[in-house]
């Protein structure tokens, strides 16, 4: 059994607060701040150069890839990690059209994408020519995919509204079309359950700096199926993706599997300390992760409306009502969400909102209790009841949402 | 004047070590501890999602590529930070061939330009198509320049020989010929003065790991002359690109200036030790250190060819004798390259190789002293001399050179 209440003690969290905002910024591990002053001063500051030998940096990519595999249901030596998720969602996409029937001229994603998907999408299709980004809504994703679509692009977890895409079926439709699949696991990795290699996944993307706890701007990963891994033509065709990039040849010769996925010189102190965050996993059943996310996003939900029903509170469940059509978040919308959500930080509860009117919490049973939920919901209905959200400090927008 | 034992003691420089490995991984500035234990705790640790604006991180980025741009001469808001080197040669290239003229074909480079620049312009030009890569030698570029010339991209100072381009020559000349320039100065920045804005230069990127001692993998920055940053089109169009990242419109809208060159979440962490990096570079004269740095490659060269003259000790300068055609390092050949230096490291002087023969030494007032130098060039005559170089441990060729 997996012991959440270990796990919990295996972060830093701030007193008084209850941390809702995971699914943006995962907490600070202990165990970062001590690989970190490691890394600083017997590897960078007394090895210098040599670390690159001595502490096995080069190959720190593949090994942190391969501690995520396992969290999404990918095979070893199958997920490198590096650059941003923006960056590897360009990769995979380019990759993907280059191995995707040439007469299709149709890439597929939703309106529930992540917006810097599709731009990087807009930008790689522009440069390319001859291909159209088609944006269908979340649910019309499925009757779309047809014999026009080279690649479908889609992220599994919607970031406003938790809502779930089946990624088997859609693989399954996808192949079936003859199309090929770019699945975003940006709140997926360390939220749910993903299981890439069952569902026959093409390629996936995702970050680490979410449910996977690997701080500000942490290092991105992608996936490629093995069965592809050889033969997926890197766009971004760095040093590191070469067969042998200390030989400094004139051409490029990509590695042979997952490795040509490299790109520049990795960011050795951002992976330390993802690898450290990534020690919090090693005991962690995900389909009991599962189960206690949705009695958390379950006992959420329930708490809310049963305290601030919709006519009153302006309070509406913009997330699936069925647990197993979400992810580990749970979005409200409200008229006044951004001022609602600086009136519940402001009373600890550490939440974020979403343009235009998306109130957005984020469940990780890692660090999060039952009594924690409870109590935010609490806290919730209260802001609104006593519309504390109306003081005049709640309504500055700051910068960052 | 620049007090370079004010400079010196703000790294931590293992006893026993004489680092002349700094043009491939500066040292551990003490600053960085600090900054670093700050970052984890007070803000990721406390703040957590709030950091974003509080500690404002969102600036980070444009911040640290404001101190950049005061060292490789180049004005406020013309230089932005994050990504790897190559991702940035990328975003340079691929801008470039956007403003240039559409009928040019050729993509102007050099033999001594770094493998993953080459590397990384046949990923992008096989994607784009209609274009080749033309690599000359070195000292065949100026004439290379004609009106077939859509871009030239080069290395100012060559990772191997350390030969230095005439920036504002060739800059000249390419505009002369209605051509972009893309300049890398990964070599340069924090080596020797730039004079971005004075040379008339379009693009340029480099890296902050070597001279700027930003640690292992730290992010790269870019260069956008002003009267481009308006206009150049964003290939990798991410998210914080956009205008208004946080509006989460459906299209692309780059930012209005240097900013539409970030792409993804920024590395907050490795952003922060660079910053506290560039503390050292505070005080510091460009003019004085590259006359410091002079002082010491002259000596080092003069140091070794006195002990080891050519024809006894098989080592041939591969650098420029003249000092001001060349960066702030210093090769020679060898035939042993690789067990020499294993033996060198083995007496406390790093250095590198670079194959197939060369022995790389880079030279850095920030911390290097005159008296280290001659001791390092005592101890290379002695290695050589004596053959120490040809005892077995140091035959073993290790996966990083």
């Amino acid at each position: 059994m997996t012991d959440f209440a270990a796990t919990r003690a295996l972060f830093h969290l701030p007193e008084g607060v209850i941390y809702l905002d995971g699914n943006s910024l995962g907490p600070l591990p202990l165990a970062a701040q001590t690989r970190v002053g490691q890394v600083l001063r017997e590897q960078w500051g007394d090895q210098l150069i040599r670390a690159w030998n001595d502490s096995d940096w080069m190959a720190l990519p593949a090994r942190v890839g391969d501690r995520i595999a396992r969290l999404v249901g990918a095979p070893p030596a199958s997920v490198v990690t590096g650059d941003t998720l923006s960056i590897k969602v360009f990769q995979a996409l380019a990759a993907a059209l280059a191995l995707a029937p040439p007469d299709r001229r149709v890439v597929l994603s939703d309106s529930g994408n992540f917006p810097s998907d599709l731009y990087i999408a807009d930008g790689l299709l522009t440069a390319l020519g001859g291909r159209e980004l088609k944006v269908v809504a979340p649910e019309e994703v499925a009757d779309a995919i047809n014999e026009s679509v080279a690649v479908t692009m889609l992220t599994e977890v919607d970031y406003r509204t938790g809502r779930l895409h089946d990624m088997a079926a859609l693989t399954a439709r996808a192949h079936a079309a003859g199309a090929i699949t770019v699945w975003d696991l940006a709140h997926s990795a360390g939220a749910i359950p993903v299981h890439l290699e069952q569902a026959d996944a093409d390629f996936a993307v995702g970050c680490t700096y979410k449910y996977l706890n690997g701080g500000p701007g942490s290092p991105a990963f992608i996936y490629v199926a093995p069965r592809h891994a050889g033969v997926a033509q890197p766009i971004l065709s760095g040093w590191l993706g070469h067969a042998e990039p200390f030989a400094f040849e004139r051409g490029y010769r990509p590695a042979p599997g997952i490795e040509r996925m490299r790109v520049g010189t990795p960011p050795i102190v951002a992976l330390s300390i993802l690898d450290a965050a990534l020690d919090a996993w090693d005991g962690v059943d995900m389909g009991e992760l599962r189960a206690a996310s949705i009695r958390l996003t379950e006992t959420f939900i329930r708490e809310v409306e049963r305290r601030c029903p919709t006519d009153d509170c302006g309070l509406a469940l913009a997330s699936p009502r069925d647990p197993h059509a979400r992810g580990s978040q749970v979005s409200f919308r409200h008229d006044h969400a951004y001022p609602v959500m600086q009136a519940l930080i402001a009373r600890g509860v550490i939440g974020d909102v979403r343009a235009p009117d998306i109130l957005r919490f984020g469940f990780t049973p890692l660090y999060l209790s039952e009594a924690e939920v409870v109590q935010s919901a609490t806290i919730l209905a209260d802001v609104i009841d006593t519309r504390a959200y109306e003081a005049p400090e709640y309504q500055h927008r700051a910068a960052v949402t």
